[in-house]
Formats: C-alpha cells, sequence, structure tokens
C-alpha cells in the first residue's frame, strides 16, 4: 500500500485525482490516495455559499470527490452526475451545482465538514478520501505591484487570481487558520505528497501557509513531486518555472523534493528548470503530460503514465518502504 | 407477495407508508409498496421549484422517499437527514430542504421524474417505489361557496386548503393530465389500493381526476381501503365522514369498496360512517390508529397493528391470490 496526500485545488488537483485513480485501477486498489483542497475559494457557487451560510467553499471538494468516484458503478456515476448538475435560468438557484448545495447542507446538519465530505464520498464510491486544508474557510491576500510600482494588497481568491501585475507577498486571513487534524495525520503518515498542477498562489501554495500543515509537509518521511504547470496564468504572470519552485521554499524554506516533474513541450529549455529542481534537491522529470492539442490542461490517462515510473522507482522508494 | 399501492400525499400518505413499512420488516419483504403521490403541491420549497424551474413538486415525494427509506442502514439515515434538512435563515435558499433540490437536480438531468425518483430511492435505501400521479406538475382548482353563499374559483392546493367556505366542485387545471405510466400499470397490477389518511380535497381526490389513473383504479381487481381521517381540516369544514365517503364516488362514479378504517374514537357514533360505507360495498373496521394524545395524527405503528390483520383476511384475500 503506498499512501499518497495530494495538495491543490481546483481543476489541476482534479487531473492529479484522476490520474492517481487510473493507477489505483490497473494495479488493484494499492493506492491510498488523500486529496487536501484549499479552502479560499470566494467566487461563483462557492463563494455565495460561504458568505451567506458560513461554511468551507465546497466548489473544489465537489470536484475533488468527482475525480475519485467510482466510474464502473453506474448508480455512482448517476450521482456524481447529480453532484456536477449546475442549475441554469436566472433563479436563486441558478449557478449552483447541485454537489454544493449537498455538501453545504450536511455542513450545516453534521457540523463537521470532514463528516460531510465522507458521506459524499461514500455515495459516489470514493476510492480516497478528501479533506479541506482547514476546516475553517480561510480568505486568500496579496501584495501586488502593478505595472506603475504602486503595492496594493488585493484580498480574496478570485480577485488575486485575476489580479494584474506581480505577487510580492501571499498571506491567508486569519493568518493562521486551525489545520483539517486528518489532513495533518494524512501528510505525517504519507509515502508521497504531491503538489500541483494548479493556480500557483490561489490553490498550492496556501497549504504552506497553514502552520500546523506546513510543519507536517516539512517533516514527513514523504517523498515529495511537485507537478507543474503547463502554462502561465494571470496570477503567476512575470513569474518564470524556476521562480515558481522558488516560491515553495520562501513560503515552505528548508522544503526538499524528490521530483519535479514537466512537461518538456511546455517549459522551454529545460536547464534552468533542472537547475531550480536541483537546488531543492529534486530530480527533473520530463514527460509528455498536456492534453493533445490543448496545451494548457494536464491529460490524466498522460499524467498516469508519468507517474507510474516515479511511484514505482527503487531511488524513490519511500523511506517507510 | 403482497402488492399494494397507496395514494395520497404530505404527512398522511407518510404515516400510511411508515405503517407498511413496518408491516414489511415483521413479515420480512413479503409487501411491495408503490406510493402514488399527487403533483398539486404549490407552496412552500415545491411552490417555488415548480414556478421557477417547471418541475413536478417534489416535497411530497420526498416525504414518500423518507417514509421508505432503510432505517437499519445508517448510511441511508443519513442521506434521509440530509434530504429532509431545511435551510434556515433568510437567502436564497432558505426553506428549500435539501432532498427537493436533489429531486429538482435530477429531474432536470434524466428529464424523467420516474428515474429521478427511483435514484433518490435507491440512495436511501427504499423498499418501495414512489412515483407521481402525472409527470406533469397539475393546479388544484375549487370551486368554493363562502358564508354569503356566493361562489368563487379558487386556484392552487395552498389557496383551496386554507379556503373558507364549502368546496363545491374540485378539478385540475389541465383538466385531463398524461398520467405516470408506472403509476397506471401499478394500480392494474395492484392486489390492494390504498386511499388516505390526508386532506381529502388536495391530497387524496386528486388521484381521481387523472382520467388513465382513475380508470385503472376502477377497473383493477385489487381490492379497496379508505382510512379515514381523525380530524375535519379547512377544506373540508362542513363535510361529514360519510360525506368524505360519498366524495370518492361522486369523483369516480361506481367505485365499489372493500374496507373503510376508522378510528372509534374520532368518528363519533358509528352508524352513519357504517352505512356510508355500505353503501360503496365496504366494511367499517375500527381500530385505534391515533397517536396517543394527539387525536388528528395517524400512528404508524398503531396503523401497521390495524392493517395486518385487513390485509391477511381470508374474506379480503385479493382476487389473484
Amino acid at each position: 500500500m503506498t499512501k499518497i496526500v495530494a495538495f491543490g485545488g481546483g481543476h489541476g488537483l482534479a487531473a492529479s485525482l484522476r490520474a492517481l485513480r487510473a493507477l489505483q485501477r490497473k494495479k488493484r486498489e494499492d493506492l491510498d490516495i488523500t486529496a487536501v483542497v484549499t479552502v479560499g475559494d470566494d467566487g461563483g457557487s462557492s463563494g455565495r455559499l460561504r458568505a451567506d451560510r458560513g461554511i468551507v467553499p465546497p466548489g473544489d471538494i465537489r470536484q475533488a470527490l468527482a475525480a475519485l468516484a467510482d466510474e464502473n458503478d453506474p448508480a455512482a456515476g448517476q450521482t456524481v452526475a447529480l453532484l456536477q448538475h449546475r442549475f441554469a435560468g436566472s433563479d436563486p438557484l441558478t449557478g449552483h451545482p447541485v454537489g454544493n448545495l449537498m455538501l453545504c447542507g450536511l455542513m450545516e446538519l453534521l457540523g463537521d465538514p470532514v463528516q460531510a465530505i465522507d458521506h459524499v464520498a461514500a455515495m459516489v464510491g470514493a476510492t480516497g478520501r478528501v479533506l479541506p486544508m482547514s476546516c475553517d474557510p480561510v480568505w486568500i491576500e496579496a501584495d501586488v505591484s502593478g505595472a506603475d510600482g504602486v503595492e496594493t494588497t488585493v484580498r480574496g481568491q478570485h480577485n488575486v487570481a485575476v489580479a494584474k501585475g506581480v505577487v510580492r507577498t501571499l498571506r491567508l486571513n486569519p493568518s493562521r487558520p486551525a489545520p483539517c487534524a486528518e489532513a495533518v495525520a494524512a501528510t505525517k503518515a504519507a509515502d508521497w505528497l504531491i503538489f500541483g498542477p494548479g493556480s500557483w498562489y490561489t490553490s498550492v501554495i496556501p497549504h504552506l501557509l497553514v502552520p500546523e500543515l506546513a510543519d507536517a509537509i516539512a517533516h514527513s518521511a514523504a517523498r515529495r513531486l511537485i507537478t507543474l504547470n503547463l502554462a502561465v496564468e494571470q496570477e503567476t504572470s512575470g513569474l518564470s518555472l524556476p521562480d515558481h519552485l522558488a516560491a515553495l521554499t520562501r513560503y515552505l524554506p528548508g522544503l526538499r523534493v524528490d521530483v519535479v516533474l514537466a512537461d518538456g513541450n511546455a517549459i522551454g529549455a529545460p536547464e534552468p528548470v533542472r537547475r531550480a529542481a536541483e537546488s531543492l534537491g529534486a530530480e527533473l522529470v520530463l514527460a509528455p503530460v498536456a492534453v493533445r492539442g490543448a496545451t494548457t490542461r494536464h491529460d490524466p490517462v498522460a499524467l498516469a503514465a508519468a507517474l507510474e515510473p516515479i511511484l514505482s522507482a527503487e531511488r524513490w522508494s519511500p523511506p517507510s518502504a
């Protein structure tokens, strides 16, 4: 049994989880998958629900549950379709995916996001666990310097994601949110910790800003893998791929990494990336992981093919193996 | 296997279904239960959803599903609690039970209320089927004469239920709604058809106003049982219990009945009720079926105890047995 914890949020985390699910199916359940999801989302349905009802934003959690669902069970598949069904039209329900409302109801009913998520996980036959990085919603804030050199503070994940300018400092509000205890325990017990792909400042780095979770990441005996993005996003404009790696150690000094996975077609000249990886103690592995014809999205099948030899390589066998 | 179809809506139908579930558990699954639910509700959450999203009102369907759920499975129990969790507060979700939103999402997703209901039934381990009387929402309308003798037309289940005055004529709009084919088939194949308890004009009689369903009821070889109410409601003010029975044959002339079940403590002098029952071909059975100390609600356990000897009596053995 290889215990894997994947950190992220949104589409990047879902791609990573679908890749791990594909490996799990192939290897007959010898992967124990845990997803740890950022809870900073404040846009769309999730933003309305956290504002109106005080819950952790459910959208990225829902996407992770859908990614881990049992694809071979038609009933589970129909429940996933229900979770993902977004009300259209123009009434008070418009824009809410049903799964967000179910998670909201369960969180209110049970008073605990972890139990609420576990219940939906059982409903869709998820072969893995989804956890929030904190049981309380957090706000993502950034000091951003614009083209005019003026630095302003931008509040909220959505605003940070679309801010024009360069992110100088990222922080959470509250600045030291309580971690999800189950996420800390899974991190400590893991064989592999996987970061990315995903929006670097709003989905990946927030995990490093939750003190107890960051401590567990720093001190876990697990191997660590970073999957780099395929394209620059607005929030990381001006940030090279070596800068992406440097940003991790800025927020978690002393972080050591074993593998940096990137797509050779996306990174340009590999040498600067290789040197940045090596400065973290990591080997750069190049593999074609993009969806064919769409260079910005990871293909779960290709990502699974790239991950398989890494997770089974002798030289990266986890210390506990 | 005894095939039972229970017609109604709201709390009365739920009490009837809980009683049948109790018998089913005791007798180890030899009861095949189908609930046929009115789809005339236009108040509260159901009313908002049918107005905004054009679906059949889900509230009474949800209550019937909760009544048929597997009580011995904790996961199913938690899903029932989710279905029944009503959003509090004062935001756009307030007042909606989560189950109504799930049924709404599934009806939109699958384009078929029967498939949508079947999916939620599987989620809660329901040991019976819930069907709408029509796959389209209907409006209940009544001509009501007030204390001043003036007759007015009242539109909508909620308005009919609370109208001051005497209901002179009840009808549906559209006047001949398409029936749910599965409900017609279940009625034709049934051993027992059970009507009531429930709001007589807004939950029981509407089934007799769907032409093909009424035809199936009239011509089914099944035995027929009427469970009378324990108290007069606003919509039946001025209507005696014999009048309740007469109202059934007014809307379905020629209806023959086998058993009328009533609580001797609720009906006053039994003779008028007995004569009204006999005029439909039915025997009046008296049994204590009210919740102790609350004379207006049926107690499922007491109702089960009253139903058991009726459903197994030689003289009422269904023709197909």
